[in-house]
């Protein structure tokens, strides 16, 4: 029997917008109708307020998500001899870990598939960053992931359009008519695409702080839990940190420099927040897969370096090839004598972007070698005249702009302080 | 200079959404932006969820009416040489009170351009009962109804298209998104086409009670008061009758019935409820008017069923001509001995829109000579076997359903009760 008529969308809405539940036969009928077209955008816009409103419960949520998933392919990785683990992040500036993370937890045993995007905004995108290696290609066929997930451990590639259509509909929506805010929809947003994609484990880094979507400690947390019950209710086994983005990650933000700073940590340096965040991101990971390796250790022996190349390799890049560089470099000095004692984030994140490492809108190209570093970490001492800042761009007449973003965005103080910790809370 | 990218939709919506005041200017261009489709319907619908939840200040409202109303044209009667007065009802079960009031105050000295609509749901329109006398039509040229007004002072006419558009275009798609029980939307909704109307001074008969579409008092009081300050914003001398819809009025709802019922009461008779509030809101109109004359005197003396003529023969109606009489009547009758304490506006109301007096969707065609009479009033003796109920159609297979709406709409007590005040409250 058909139940295409079982329910009116205009009942739906009003029954959320005035607080009660919708229930489950309900919200299935609701996001397969909407994706098929029968309930119309202006609906869906009003139930996504009447949501941003009164909420949705954790088995509201739930179906809602799976609602999404159903309306498109699930991948399947049930073949591989290995237990599968993924990690996504919320966005944050300098947020490079994916890229040393994956071949890390693929180094010790586990699979990731690791289907990222592109960035939008002052945070960039996974997919922009590994395109600044010359040859590195994005997208692979489902056959192609399969086969580099047996072979290599862990694959880094575009999401398929066929995950979850709803959400690509919903979430074009949800943008032009001011609805994106609302914490279960991000949520139910994130964890479609992340269950579809068929891992058996799932890490969250939820970013809390200036640079992150999420300002407050509380609504990082509420996102947190959110989205941890979610990935349970749909028998994902799903843990969260809460992780600071007050400042930036590691020592620069962009697209290629942000590969540069990868490849350190893989060699055993680099900026000791990446490697932190790097190596508790894994920790939670192999703890979920069931996979008891040290992940630190994994790291100091070389072998996440040689997953890397062969990741990098099987994806047509060449891991050992010069970076581009950037056709035009500015260095910002420091006025005064002290210590650094604060770094915005924010500032940063738009810095780079402004250089040309970000889009304006979705489709834009964007500049492999564009970004900025900074030569100081929080609670380092500053002389004055030595560099602050290093601006890379290709397109000279950004680098104005992206100078006035960095006016205030350090803070010299008169006391050193010591460094802030990045893992911040726990959710499981 | 232009301003048509001064504002941004998405950036009015989360101004509104986070419960801020949005500014004259970006109201105006708001309107204005979606009755040109600039603004399309998701962000309007949106825009329009998040007013129901965060409402619109005294400012706002004033401004998004006069928004409204400036979309379209706006009549003028200045050039008449009697003050012009106008009533709104918000809708009630039986209410066919402008029928015998827009003449009477005329026949006081005033002008009465009443601008009505058609019926949709339990409650029947004022120019679906006017169309069952003989050859009256809905439809003047503006030209047409001034002339009118000069030389009787009252019609009663279909508003044109004209009227404030972009309240039209809302209107639908409040309709289709659950965002019509909103008080602030409602009132900009009425008075946009009210004050477009050009009169000088209204008078609101807002109805409270189970019959009608505020069930509460003090949503009742709430829309009176904010229509009064949106009336008063916009320089209309207006005030509000708080009026009781918990049984209907009169002792007949339809069409012809009402009609019938109507010139009963300009004849010098009628149901005591119905004189009653047709006298009480003539007082308040010609007080708003500032003519000092008692309109109980001027409906004695038969002048009110002089205007009342000339008004319809002007319109082409023959006010002397027989009415429709339905193919079929049905008659209830009482079971038990007692007294009526209590008589069920809405199931009243949805046994005449059953029977055929009001449509289910817009554009379908009434009956004439549908609808019920009751022939006992509250606090009247019943005897067992005495007809309750009358029903009117010509489509005998309606007559079951509505026997079923009227099956427990009239409560026999063994008291006598007194009958309920009709006024209840004034609000100015």
């Amino acid at each position: 029997m058909s139940t295409a008529n079982a329910y009116d969308a205009v009942e739906l809405i009003r029954t959320k917008r005035d607080g009660h539940r919708l229930e489950p036969a309900a919200i299935r009928w609701l996001i397969d109708a909407y994706t098929a077209g029968a309930v119309s955008d202006e609906q869906m816009s009003a139930m996504a307020m009447a949501i941003f409103f009164q909420g949705l419960d954790r088995d509201e949520l739930v179906e809602w998500t799976q609602a999404m998933i159903a309306t498109g392919e699930r991948m399947d990785f049930s073949s591989l001899d290995r237990p599968t683990v993924d990690k996504h992040s919320t966005g944050g500036v300098g947020d490079k870990i994916t890229l040393p993370l994956a071949p890390l937890v693929a180094a010790c045993g586990a699979a990731v598939p690791q289907l990222s995007g592109r960035g939008l905004g002052h945070t960039g995108g996974t997919l922009d960053k590994l395109e600044a290696i010359p040859g590195w290609r994005a997208s692979l066929s489902n056959a192609e992931m399969l086969n580099q997930l047996n072979s290599i451990g862990a694959v880094i590639c575009a999401a398929g359009a066929g995950l979850a259509p709803a959400d690509k509909k919903l979430y074009a929506l949800r943008d032009v008519t001011a609805t994106v805010e609302s914490i279960p929809m991000i949520s139910a947003s994130i964890m479609s695409k992340k269950i579809a994609e068929g891992t058996a484990s799932l890490v969250l880094d939820v970013k809390t702080g200036s640079g992150a979507f999420m300002k407050t400690r509380e609504d990082s947390r509420n996102l947190a839990t959110t989205m941890v019950e979610i990935g349970k209710g749909a028998g994902v086994n799903t843990v969260a940190l809460i992780t600071d983005m007050n400042a930036p990650l590691g020592r620069s933000a962009g697209n290629g420099v942000e590969v540069a700073e990868s490849v350190e940590v893989l060699a055993g340096g680099g900026p000791s927040d990446v490697v932190e965040l790097t190596v508790a991101l894994a920790r939670e990971m192999l703890s979920c897969a069931g996979i008891d390796t040290d992940p630190a250790e994994v790291l100091a022996s070389g072998k996440a370096m040689d997953t890397w190349k062969a990741m990098i390799r099987a994806q047509g890049g060449d891991p050992d090839a010069a970076l581009p560089a950037p056709r035009h470099t500015e260095v910002i000095t420091a006025e005064a004598d002290g210590y650094l004692t604060d770094l915005d984030a924010m500032a940063v994140g738009l810095a780079a972007w402004r250089l040309g490492a970000g889009r304006a809108k979705q489709g834009d190209p964007v500049q492999a070698a564009a970004g900025v570093s900074w030569h100081v970490g929080i609670g380092d001492p500053v002389r004055a005249g030595q560099p602050l800042f290093s601006l890379y761009t290709d397109t000279e007449d950004r680098i104005e702009r992206a100078r006035q973003a960095l006016d205030t965005a350090a803070t010299i103080g008169s006391q050193p302080v010591s460094a802030r910790p990045v893992v911040l809370e726990r959710i499981s």
